[in-house]
């Protein structure tokens, strides 16, 4: 993206032609305004870029909410399968008893622990990434920012002693050109 | 569950006292159905205990059963949610062409298309559950009843040995009281 007005400014227009500095005013002021409106460009991309970055954190950070959604319904949906299959389990006391010298019970028994085990890791999870991973990206989004900021302020200061460069040489051109 | 009945067996009712065999017909009738009665206590425990073993299996099968659906709810979620952040990036080309170049935006794809991955991996398991292991333990379970029914078969026939023996002992003892 910032590789275009980079390029352009590369071969300046009409700097390569010493005679361009001897046409009229007029001509001075629209080259001159011209190198700005290129400057001024590659500010503007530094700015998409900015935008497009902080575009795709926020995505993250939306996928990253409803991602911790989902996680927290599957959480959820396990642990209330195992709650309603002790339910189930206690209503019948009888059972209980029976149950208690089978191996089958403790397979089981097992499978609810991994079940409900499960169910926490998805709710811890659910939480990362709801909390620690919003925050995380919102600190990325700061930081592009805070970076656009400075990187601008310098672009924009450079530019100015560009400019001021440029207005000095255009200056000597012509005193050289008078006493030519 | 199974020791119980065991126990009482091997202290059979009035067994040790010889002076039983001499008592009266009326009695010897009692002592011979508190026999059978004890052996068939010994089929009732074999056949409780299938019951459990079934009950234990139907409720694993429930658990797998909803499980499953669990698994898909949660498969289909993930699935939506990939497809929606696509169909919302999708919607502004302008957009697309922008991100192409950013490196966060590799990174985007990237954590969608293991999110994808995620979603095909539980929908796999959901069928495994629903499917595989459902008809796996329905297969126990008729296992189960089959070793049930021989176990029945077997320990009745050696009930009626039993009974037999006992009979033909209690006839040679009678004869050899009436001898003595």
């Amino acid at each position: 993206m910032a590789s275009s007005p980079n390029a352009e400014l590369s071969v300046p227009f009409g700097f390569s032609r010493t005679s361009s500095l001897r046409r009229s005013g007029r001509k001075r002021h629209t080259f001159a305004a011209h190198i700005r409106q290129q400057l001024n460009d590659q500010l503007k991309c530094l700015e998409i870029k900015l935008e497009t970055e902080v575009c795709i954190v926020t995505e993250l950070q939306e996928f990253f909410r409803r991602r911790a959604e989902v996680e927290q319904e599957y959480a959820r949906n396990l642990d209330k399968l195992v709650k309603s299959m002790i339910t189930r389990h206690r209503a019948e006391k009888q059972k209980q008893e029976q149950w208690a010298t089978m191996s089958t019970s403790a397979c089981w028994k097992h499978l609810l622990g991994i079940t409900r085990k499960q169910s926490q890791d998805h709710q811890s999870v659910a939480e990362i990434y709801s909390n620690h991973m919003v925050s995380r990206l919102a600190e990325i989004m700061d930081n592009s920012q805070r970076i656009f900021r400075k990187c601008r302020d310098i672009g924009a200061e450079s530019h100015e002693d560009m400019m001021k460069v440029l207005n000095e040489l255009q200056s000597a051109m012509k005193t050289y050109h008078i006493y030519q």
